[in-house]
């Protein structure tokens, strides 16, 4: 085990250590930690470990998120840092993990100095952040902070069918339960969640009409360990749904036809150019195909649009431009003379209206951290949810030398990790 | 029950109520019988107790084909007359089984006039000829004449990896002895296929140069209730994959980015337009996307391909065609600046040529069946898979009025089965 030359290294790789076998795919090397499964279960198990080893508090409230206390959490104005531990499909090690481990490494240092908070301290992790099986992203601060409905939660089902319900109780825990908890949210003075830096370039900020940002400008190219968030862009996901009637492939001409992937290609393609066009962001990265036959004329395809931009205006125009498309629309469409598509069904999953994170605590940070880069992101987080509902929040970003994230590939140096456990040791120490 | 003015009825309807429950599916009404599953089973089972109830001597071949021989099977030159029983995703109750059915009603219709064949007559139920579960057609029938090799059939795997032969051994079948049997092939001494009629339009016939049918010319619009197969138009599947590199959806560039979605969104949009140009049938049913989460980009996009025409050279061109694209060939596809995707490697997982039925067999039919239109299909068969390894095979179509296949929807009068019946019943008659 190596000393990074912090006392923060033997902590920091022990938390790593424990935490890095946990869900990870044996042939993709990617993470498969979705909510309410066995992995985010170990996950749990793992958190409640590294917390009663530090005598911390565990607690897991009526949403399935944990905390971990460090002093009297009834006392209000508490400090809390931290981040989540679910994935995406063949995510990496650190978008989530990295947050909760510099958390604790960070308390290991604060208390290693023999320094006493004057404000309860709590180590967090969010339940479901990415959304990646019942397709709600942070819907464990989302029902926490009420702005996901409770009983729509419970009703959400993953491609097997199974409810959000049913998972909860099949993982031990009580979705009956589940909801807004105005108490705890009052009771949290302040939360700065760590994370590692997602893209290598950094977006206009939020409201800004240059059409895309020209250079790249991530924490690699300023030569910087370690940033603070400055806002997160607006965000949502969308359900288009083509339907079209199976057939079969070998005999049906091409004009008798209503296939609905044509529909959906014309969909993939019209987004991103809707999206250079408007300065933003679109990708269709799930589908799914009914009956998903090698001879058989698709009846329904499903696929979902993950949508954001420097403003809510410029993401609401994209997704809308994208809902009206009909392969009929003269010139609008490659092919639209072959088509006979209609417009597809489109359902709002989620959305997120732009977040600017809190000025004072954001100025702390800044002080704190002198020279540290101030930057937006594209990227939504359980730190923005929590400010849109009136927690002061801030994020700090490690850097990531490629930017990749939501893949195996997804990297940050471990000198960086611990620059990184350092600023948050030194957040803890100033604000607590 | 209803008896349709002919003695096939009572018969029909008592083998056709039996097979309709098994592996249908309670909500969207289609059936999925996959090779080797639980469904298949049952239909196996139902196989045997059809023949049990006729007393005809049932025996399942090494490749899993099962015969119900009436007769000395030793004799050699034997009449045989079926179908198969399992079904594409979501497929139709008629696909096969209409087949299998009528055999056994043309048997009984036979048996019930007191006449006594002159040669061994079986019902045959070939083994996974939608390749539904394992991506390769006419299995079955491709095994027993050796243009499938059996350790490469053993290999292949279905999606949730599972490989053939685990799912034969699974099955109770041993998939040591599936192989080549030239033996049994040189004792049919013809092969005699009814299946519901696919698609509305008459296809041109093969090696015409028309570039496409301008009318429909099906049995509907021939008011014909049964009609006689001229040939089978060449036809082939080829998995596609699409790579690039996972990124989150949020944070990366478009021009950062390595999208498969764009590389497949444009070959399916591609396809369509060869097809089209080339009077063939191109068709993007089944897709598999790496890691299907809705915030991250693909990893890789695996599509498969389903291409068909009126002759050998034209499906060879348009799959070259599609294989060559890649998004940067200026002007080659839609949005091609905007992406950096190298071509798809393309691997063909199976190809049939242009099958011409035998023409003895085809005209002793047509003198049966007096004014039954003749007529191509653009669909595979076991019929042509045996026709192409030497056994005089003929086609019966039983007339579908909508045209519509591989679909719940897919649906025959009863009147036009018990014609279809009739017209089995009659060639058994004279051939046998």
């Amino acid at each position: 085990m190596i000393n990074g030359g912090l006392g923060s290294g033997v902590s920091f790789d022990g938390l790593w250590d424990g935490l890095a076998p946990i869900g990870r795919h044996a042939v993709t090397g990617g993470y498969r930690r979705y909510a309410w499964t066995r992995a985010d279960q170990e996950c749990r198990e793992w958190f409640v470990d590294a917390a009663d080893r530090r005598g911390l508090d565990v607690e897991t409230d009526v949403n399935g998120n944990l905390w971990a206390w460090w002093g009297d959490r009834s006392v209000g104005d508490a400090l809390v840092v931290g981040s989540h531990l679910d994935s995406v499909p063949d995510g990496g090690a650190y978008d989530g993990p990295l947050g909760v481990v510099s958390a604790f490494a960070a308390v290991d240092i604060v208390r290693s100095r023999d320094l006493a908070p004057n404000r309860p301290i709590a180590v967090a992790a969010f339940s479901d952040e990415e959304g990646a099986r019942f397709g709600v992203a942070c819907a464990g601060s989302r029902l926490l902070t009420g702005v996901l409905d409770a009983d729509h939660a419970r009703s959400l089902r993953d491609g097997d069918g199974t409810t959000m319900a049913e998972a909860m109780s099949a993982a031990g825990h009580d979705p009956s339960r589940v909801g807004p908890e105005p108490d705890r949210l009052a009771r949290m003075g302040c939360f700065v969640e760590l994370h590692v830096e997602q893209g290598r370039a950094r977006p206009v900020e939020l409201g800004a009409t240059r059409p895309r940002s020209d250079d790249p400008h991530g924490l690699v190219d300023l030569d910087a360990a370690v940033g603070i968030a400055s806002a997160i862009w607006p965000h949502g996901r969308w359900r288009f749904d083509f339907t079209g009637r199976a057939d079969h492939a070998g005999t049906t001409r091409l004009e008798d036809r209503d296939d609905p992937m044509l529909g959906y290609a014309a969909a993939v393609l019209a987004a991103r150019e809707a999206a250079d066009r408007n300065g933003a962001l679109a990708t269709f990265g799930k589908v799914r195909v009914e009956p998903n036959g090698v001879n058989a004329i698709p009846s329904r395809v499903t696929a979902w649009l993950d949508a954001r931009g420097p403003d809510d205006k410029r993401v609401r125009a994209l997704v809308a431009e994208l809902s009206g498309l009909t392969t009929r629309q003269p010139g609008a469409m490659p092919l639209g003379a072959l088509t006979s598509r209609d417009e597809p069904a489109v359902s709002e999953e989620s959305w997120t209206s732009g977040t600017v994170f809190d000025a004072p605590v954001r100025n702390r940070l800044s002080a704190l951290l002198g020279g540290a880069p101030v930057l937006p992101t594209g990227a939504g987080h359980d730190a923005g949810i929590l400010a849109a509902a009136g927690v002061p929040s801030a994020m700090l970003f490690v850097r990531n030398p490629t930017g990749i994230s939501h893949s195996p590939a997804e990297h940050a140096e471990r000198d960086d990790c611990l620059a990184g456990v350092d600023a948050l040791a030194r957040v803890l120490e100033q604000l607590a």
